[in-house]
Formats: C-alpha cells, structure tokens, sequence
C-alpha cells in the first residue's frame, strides 16, 4: 500500500478530537509532533481545532476544513466504545457510510484469534470510498478519506503513524529557519525588527520575549524557502543591533 | 477594579494565536491550565482553535467564537513587535478601534520611568470600549472586551492570569468527577458500557484505553453536576463488571 511517489501538499489542518482535551482530564499532545513533522516535510500548518466527541461537529469540520486545506489530520476518537465517533463523523462529513474494510477486518481477526466479536470489528470500520496508507515500518494503516487521515488519539500510536505520513506526503519546498537569540527587550528591539520585516517581505520574521530565564531577553526567527534570502534578513537584523546584545 | 460578584458563565472557547504554535517552534501550554481551571469553576470548555499571527484571522474568529459562546479567552499576540495582532484583531472583530488606555498607559509609565517610549506605550492599547478587570493578587490587569479575554501567551502570565478569571467567573454548578481503573480491554467493556450510558443518560462517560502502562487498560470516567447521579453510574457500571478487573 506504500506509494514510492509522495503527494505534493501545500498545507494542512488539524482535528483534535476527544472531550478529554477540553475537560483539561488529559493534556493534548499531538499537536506538537504533527506540527514538527509536517514543518520538517514543508507543509504548512495553518490552523488546529479541538472539539468534544460529538459526531455532528466532527461532520462539520471535516467538512469545512477538508474544503479549505490540503490535507486534514484528525486525532482521536477511533476506539469501539460510545465515545469514538470519529469515523462516523467523518462518513457524514462527506455524506457516505461506513462499512467494515477487508483488510482491516483481516488484521483484527488475526490478532485477536478466536476471541474476536462484531465490537472488536469495529475497529475495522471505514467511511465508504476510504483507502488505507501504510509504510514500511507500520503495518497497521492509517484510514485515509478523500484528503482526511484519520489518526488515532493515543500520543504513541499518533507518532507512529506520522511516520506513514512522512511516506506519502511533501511539500513544495523546504522551509529554512534561522534564530537569533538576543539579551534586548522587545519593545527595544521593535523599531529594528520593523525595518528588517520591511526589508525583507518574503522572510516570516518572529520575535519572542523570554520572560523567565535569564540566558537570553528576545528570540527572533526567520523562515523563508530561499536560503541565502533567509541569511540576509538574519544579517540585515545583525547588522542593525547594537555591539554586545547577541548571545553567541 | 475587582467584582465581589462573579459572573455565570455557562460554555466559553479558546482562540490560541501563534505561528510558532503550528510551526512547531514552540509548544502549546496554555490550554491545559485553561481547561483545568474553568472545569473547577464549573464553566464548559466547547472548543479551542489554534490559528496564526493573522489580523484578519483573529477578527472573524473573535467575532465567531464571541457570538457562539458565553466567554471567550485568546491567548498571545500581545506584545509591541509586528506579529503581535491580537488586540487589533479582537478590535477589528467588534468593529471598533483601538486606543491607549490611560490605567495601562500609567502602569507602563511607571514600569519604564523616563525610558518610556511609544513603543512601550503599545503595551497600553486596548479596544475602544474595553474594561480591565484585575484582582487582589495579580496587580496588571487583563484586557476584556465585551466578553473576549485578551491573555497573555507567555505560559507562566497566562497562568498568573487565570487567578483573575477565577476572581470574576463562574458556572451555573460545580462539575462532579469520579473515575474508574480497569484491566479490562475498552473493546471487552463496550457492551457494559453501552449499558451503563444507556441507564444513565445525564451522566457523561468517558472510555480511555492505556496502551503503554501495566497498571491498568481502560480508564472509565463519570461526569455530572449531580453527585448521587454521578455515584449511582459508577455503582452501575461497577455491578456490571466481572469479578477482579477493578484497580482498587
């Protein structure tokens, strides 16, 4: 099921799902991964959204993001039990069903052996027209619907799979960053910054105070996709400092 | 500036503004102490979105989110530097402008003293129409207008924050929590726990499975703002299951 041939993406959103999250029982912590791992391939993540395990939302934010991005990774809610309502969210949001996937219904039945019951089969459920994505190191695929990957919400198995996503999926091109850290507060620093923003349109110029370690006062990042562009917004702002201020 | 009455608040949402939150740079931290803190005071979290420093961005979804639900509390792009578009945005989502608010305008004067610069004074701006709302132990007071709270992003203020929030917000009851540890598979548990939801329809049972942890399988939660209701769920379900699956 793996493809040799990775899809060009431009950009995603994400789709947190579990009341968990928003009852602060459990901390969210895919976001963070996904982010990292769609920045290192170049796509960009452009929004997140986390919502209760309520099928009728689900629906509808599958279908507006799905609509409005590339691609959409959504996160939780893929168990058997009341609360996992996921697939079926997600069926809806492109007005199908679900049904039970062959080979999924194969990998159940042959893990669980003699014990396996129709509850244990749904874990083999699909939205109708879903293809699987696997890789080389991941046996158990990932349901895919339309440009939807739905990913489980357990953090382990999250990260696993995203190294499927890593095998079918790039972006146009790599985004270089470069960081400074300086010992200048930001207010200071804000007439300087708005000189190299100006200077330089095509770098994302970032600027963040630290407030609680004394190692360094402001953070500034650069991001743009033409390297040499990226290291002439970083000198341009060198250039601009006053003597003494970056910590090397 | 501190209510002696506490406002009720039912739902509230989140709107966590941040490049570096879906570049990967940094990791979200405030929505957990937010969750958290509004399920003790009784207030129900229904979303939280995650989205860039984009001006026009934070005003529809200010406007959306505001519209939509009781309170609504951002978190970042507060600061002076050109990615900072918060309270312009929130402005802009209520149509208003902005404007530099003399309470805040003395407060960074005194902070500064004679280093004080316009600059600094962008610290002060609020949208016209704004209140601030502070309390005995956080001295700087939080932006609120109509019914956005403007927080800071910056973890440990977002957190010194939330003491203001508890200070003048509260739901219409306490949520009552109880939990259940078992080693039994979540598949295996389905069919009691459809049982019990069934039964005790008020209740809000959460199923959790444990992938990576001997100490249990699947963790049940009960929630419910009536305790006798909430206990009578968590005797059903524990009538249900088998002898020593429990972790007591």
């Amino acid at each position: 099921m793996a493809s040799s041939v990775r899809a060009i993406t431009r950009n995603a959103a994400a789709l947190l799902i579990g009341n968990e999250l928003l009852s602060g029982k459990v901390e969210e912590r895919n976001l963070a991964p996904l982010a990292t791992s769609l920045r290192a391939l170049g796509i960009r993540l452009e929004r997140a959204l986390i919502i209760g395990d309520d099928r009728a939302a689900v629906a509808r934010e599958v279908r507006s993001l799905s609509a409005g991005h590339d691609v959409v990774f959504t996160s939780g809610g893929v168990g058997p039990t009341h609360d996992d309502v996921t697939l079926e969210g997600v069926a809806d949001g492109f007005a199908v069903a679900t049904e039970i996937h062959p080979h999924l219904a194969g990998l159940v039945k042959s893990h669980y052996g003699a014990a396996c019951t129709p509850d244990h089969l749904l874990m083999a459920r699909v939205p109708v027209g879903a293809q699987l994505r696997a890789s080389p190191e991941v046996q158990w695929p990932t349901v895919v619907m339309r440009n939807v990957w739905v990913m489980p919400g357990v953090p382990e198995l999250f990260r696993m799979k995203l190294l499927i996503v890593r095998e079918h999926l790039i972006g146009p091109s790599q985004i270089v960053s470069r960081a400074l850290f300086t010992q200048m507060e930001e207010t200071d620093l804000k007439p300087l910054l708005d000189r190299a923003v100006a200077l330089h349109p095509c770098i994302e110029i970032g600027s963040y105070p630290k407030w609680f370690d004394a190692s360094y006062k402001t953070k500034v990042t650069f991001d743009g996709v033409v390297e040499s562009q990226v290291e002439a917004a970083v000198e341009e702002l060198i250039g601009l400092l006053p003597a003494g201020v970056m910590r090397r």
